[in-house]
């Protein structure tokens, strides 16, 4: 018998000539003019609709991450399109291969941290006592290893940063403070009798313990914050074209350059 | 009097010790829990507030082209992450690169070619025979100097693409179907005079005619399709993860390599 | 009668269990300790092996084209570099994506200008005279249509680009200074007379007019801007491990924005 | 007193209106048709210029490393210049994103082990029976940690990969088989001892090795590895506008895809 060639299966999009599915879904019936953006990235991500509390988590968690201003990213993204400015891919992609382990990465960081912790839990803990436990356990075996805490410390809202307990509060209102949350909020509640200060617990922390807690894969929590960037992005190019700055950034380092001998 | 130093203006993301606004919003209070993903990125693109309609129109664009399957991006995604899995960053990025003129530059094409015609009106049509009239001159103008129009056929859906109905009736829904919408309508009623042949007003196409009746940008008509096909890329690399393939699709190409004389 | 599986010919590389080819050499004996990185680079891009005097204007051009400073490009590789230290990779695609009509594109521009102008004419020139003949008729058009020469002009070097005659000298020594280069130099000889003031020939310009007399592909001319550009940006990030000044630049960027209201 | 302004310091490229440096050098008299292309490179690096021999080795690297026919990153650069065959920096960029832990991380992390184990060293050995102490105690270890070793075995070269002691021997004949690759020959003569079996060294392994001898940044060694591969994904680029296959690739992965149901 021969062997059967391979094919590649894929529940994402697919087409005849008459139709186009997307999810399982008739793309233009079903899922265009009903289904939004934030629902529909959460969808393909997971191949399950999500809840409405799940989308308005999870559309929460996008706009805290969307745009910071001029970071390294908005930066070379403009940078780029100021140089190229015939492909507009090249100055999103550019400024999303920023997205990495110092800027975007806390997000993803976080919520790996806090599963491997829960993932060590032979049963989860009941109430905030409980918590608090398996916190203060974690803040005091990190510190041992001179590991410093996900989530834990910003450099501008030394005092909280207001993300923080919004988000918090959204995921409770939906039902959706989760382990991942709980283990967070502990974090915040305790550190401070193992590390002697009180740090803020930030906002790129906290969603990525939201987004564990929704169940999205972990592999992954850095692409959401880049889906949310992309859009800050386009805001970034937008800006650009109507109040160009680009120029003037490149020409303040040009200036500020000086020659100095080879230090081989 | 010394120079004033440069200052770079942003509307976008802004943080002080206490407060983050972004768009001029305090972003924890009034923008998380609150403004959709969809909303948020166009909020971004033209610092202006949607309407509810313009929101349900431009997520509809964004289904329309969040994943077509197995495309060349999808495929460059894969590939990708399965040579440097430590770079989710870097398998969308590249996945993006390929969002250029000839896969997902249709939908920028499109608008900007119905943007042109327009703005050679000297008023605009006020009923189908005047758009037609319009769409006539244009496409014979077109035929003459040897250029398709942009939006027009398509290799799978011969005989219509389901999504342009679809948007178009969307768009009629919510009061915002436009001059670019109407003009590609009309062209879509009266090629087939010119060119002798039916053919079909496709997806790409006629989001660009929705994007640009929405007033954004024609210079970022691609970035919204790039945004669209993030939240796809993410659900190939979710599939991916589950159910890798990326591997066998190297695989298929490296044993169909023939070493053939290099040919000066 | 079956189909054939469609195979992909290859002359690059090719390997067994116990050999590797490359452009159908012996890549271990007849390539590695031989063949030098600029000769193969050449030899890969056109399937025929370069003489030396080839390689030597080749490398003349890429060692023209490798850095050029605080470039969009530099900024931009140390910039990502800073914010993704995990992703050698990203920080040089990041860099390199900024390689487009812009900044790097000039030297494809040339070429392509060259070489059309080229095209036109029934006869190649054989003196100076006739080829300044030419140079006008050229300059000339395009001044009529209201469109500059590419390669004519540098906002640094406004009395002349030392890499000018440098790259001529060069291409002289090693009788490769062929009708691309010719005719550009003519351009500098005559576009005063057109142009009623005298204009360098940039650097990039020349370097465009070299490659196409080597007989490369001017679909590809940008290609070895950047991969000359790949071992500049090498060396920004090597100066940036050693030196790093990645944040104050953006912290400078962020110093200096401030807060203005939406601007629908 | 105010503060002093910071300034960016450069040994790289600058100009004047009259001079170009690069490295200090005169970039139009003393390096265009001086300084091959492979030399920059290295000289780019580390600041110092490199002798003949070091030219040779580190010429020999990147020939073993530029091009391994239709690798991932080949792949992914001839589908995305089908997709954006605008953005030639596209292309190439996105082949070099993956160039990553998998595919090209093993010269890095070779370099990098051995470099590791090096620093543990009180002295270095001073014949073969030393270093095959060290090297036998270094399998022992990561085997007993159950870490494999960077840079042995192949899944092709099963028996021995030919760029192995082809660039010993070169580096052998310039007096350039330093610590590294003494270390790395020497885990080749004893690893069978504890593995059980014999396992070829690889050529990305040994190419890691010779960099480090080299003197080049650790922090870098993937970026040379990036170096070469531009050459080779160049040539990729030139072949397929001779001879298209990508889109055959694309729809060979299209015409093998099958729709799943979503699994949620």
């Amino acid at each position: 018998m021969a062997d059967e060639p391979r094919t590649y299966g894929t529940a994402l999009g697919a087409s005849d000539p008459t139709t186009i599915t997307l999810l399982g879904q008739d793309l233009a019936q079903d899922v265009m003019g009903t289904v939004g953006f934030g629902e529909l990235a959460f969808w393909l991500a997971t191949q399950r609709r999500p809840s409405w509390g799940e989308v308005r988590v999870f559309e929460a968690v996008l706009a805290a991450l969307a745009d910071h201003g001029f970071t390294p990213t908005a930066i070379v993204t403009r940078l780029t399109y100021l140089s190229a400015p015939d492909s507009i891919q090249g100055a999103l992609a550019a400024g999303l291969l920023g997205g990495g382990s110092r800027f975007l990465g806390v997000t993803e960081d976080c919520g790996r941290f806090l599963h491997d912790v829960l993932s060590t839990l032979d049963e989860v803990p009941d109430d905030d006592a409980g918590w608090d436990e398996v916190a203060l356990a974690t803040v005091r075996a990190r510190r041992e290893r001179g590991e410093f805490i996900p989530g834990l410390g910003h450099h501008v809202h030394k005092n909280g940063d207001p993300r923080t307990p919004r988000l918090m509060a959204i995921a409770r209102e939906e039902s959706l403070f989760g382990p991942h949350l709980r283990l967070f909020d502990a974090i915040g509640r305790t550190h401070s009798r193992v590390l002697g200060k009180t740090l803020p617990l930030n906002g790129a922390g906290v969603c990525g313990a939201a987004l564990a807690d929704l169940g999205l894969p972990l592999e992954l929590l850095r692409g959401f914050a880049l889906l949310a960037r992309t859009a800050g992005l386009i805001g970034q190019l937008a800006e650009e074209l109507r109040d160009p700055v680009a120029n003037d950034i490149f020409l303040s380092v040009d200036r500020a350059s000086r020659p100095v001998p080879p230090q081989p």
